[in-house]
């Protein structure tokens, strides 16, 4: 039993007959594509909220305008940067099982991850 | 013979045997996920065309810079929406065909994905 | 003695004379334009610090992912809201307090708001 | 006479009395920030043209999707750097005048200028 890169038990033997319906991959376990970064999103997090709580130290001390919209930015890239390494899990693990169980998944999940980029882009 | 959604031809018979390496998908053919909404992309990018020439038409006639700016931010959600679609297919078809063919082309083709999404959003 | 919009003291009488050097700002008093309305910004950056934790929550839980870049949108818009009215009160007060003192200080004002506009835009 | 950075004849002499009301700034003529960097606008934009027209090439010549999506990164940086300079010169002269000349017009002036900056960052 080989596993891909997309994490999903290639069937071997007498299951592959059984067509590809019976793929279990690691997404219907529960277990999303994030998982094996946890702790190093929970930390880059954990990174955003210290500068959120910086802003607030910043407006509470009446710093320049200007260096708070700095401070600012800093942060929007550093959420938009999660937010890409969230996303290139997620289109390597849920998205690419998608692609491997076959059928019409691939398209809900392609539109529902274009429709997230979408968001993104317009914040 | 059949086709999936992400247009690779599945397999049957003697060539299952083959294995992975021996999927021939659309993508191998030259043929990239967009060619089918060909027409509506070149529409799409005439009109944004027009909207760059309108912007021209606009300081040359010395219009407000705030109705400039206006048609500015049309203009560039214009080019986003091409992209978001663009992108869409992307999806479905190259990294859904890198997904089916395993190995390591998945995560080349979900990197680069992931490159071009970031250079979308730090626009 | 009446006070313009832009918070600056317009002298009157003798002081005419004196010119644009002596006219005192509440932006020379070290009161930014964001003052006023402290409490409300302290407000909305508590509001987003508690949308880092509560995305924080979400990875911890193994919410799926679409959901949790739903959120990271969502944060990311609250801070370019905020980022937006401070910049809308520096523009009211520090670029138009430049405004009125004449000079060579409203350029490099006026730069330095675009400089960070072009930093929001960029993330 | 002499002109101040915002563009506004200071007024002189007898007009002095006549006060703020009186002062005839080249936005009132109708001349807007941006008419001096007219040619340089135009040129801008028919490059952004060009690149917009390249698009519509590389489509039709099937190009590979994810170079489209740089060149559509190009362009929308190219757009809204365009933007950017129009903003600078718009707050420069229309914005600054709004504050030489006293009243309420500065308000509507940062205002119109803040939403129009809230449509290029939801672009």
């Amino acid at each position: 039993m080989t596993t891909t890169e997309a994490g999903a038990t290639v069937p071997s033997g007498e299951s592959q007959e059984a067509g590809a319906q019976e793929i279990v991959t690691d997404h219907d376990r529960g277990i999303h594509g994030y998982h094996k970064q946890k702790d190093e999103h929970l930390k880059r997090l954990r990174r955003i909220e210290g500068q959120i709580r910086g802003l607030q130290r910043m407006v509470d001390e009446d710093v320049y305008c200007i260096d708070i919209l700095t401070q600012v930015s800093a942060s929007t890239k550093a959420l938009q940067s999660f937010a890409l390494q969230l996303l290139e899990e997620h289109l390597r693990h849920c998205v690419a099982d998608a692609a491997l169980k076959g059928g019409t998944e691939i398209d809900a999940k392609v539109e529902e991850a274009t429709k997230a980029i979408g968001r993104l882009l317009r914040t």
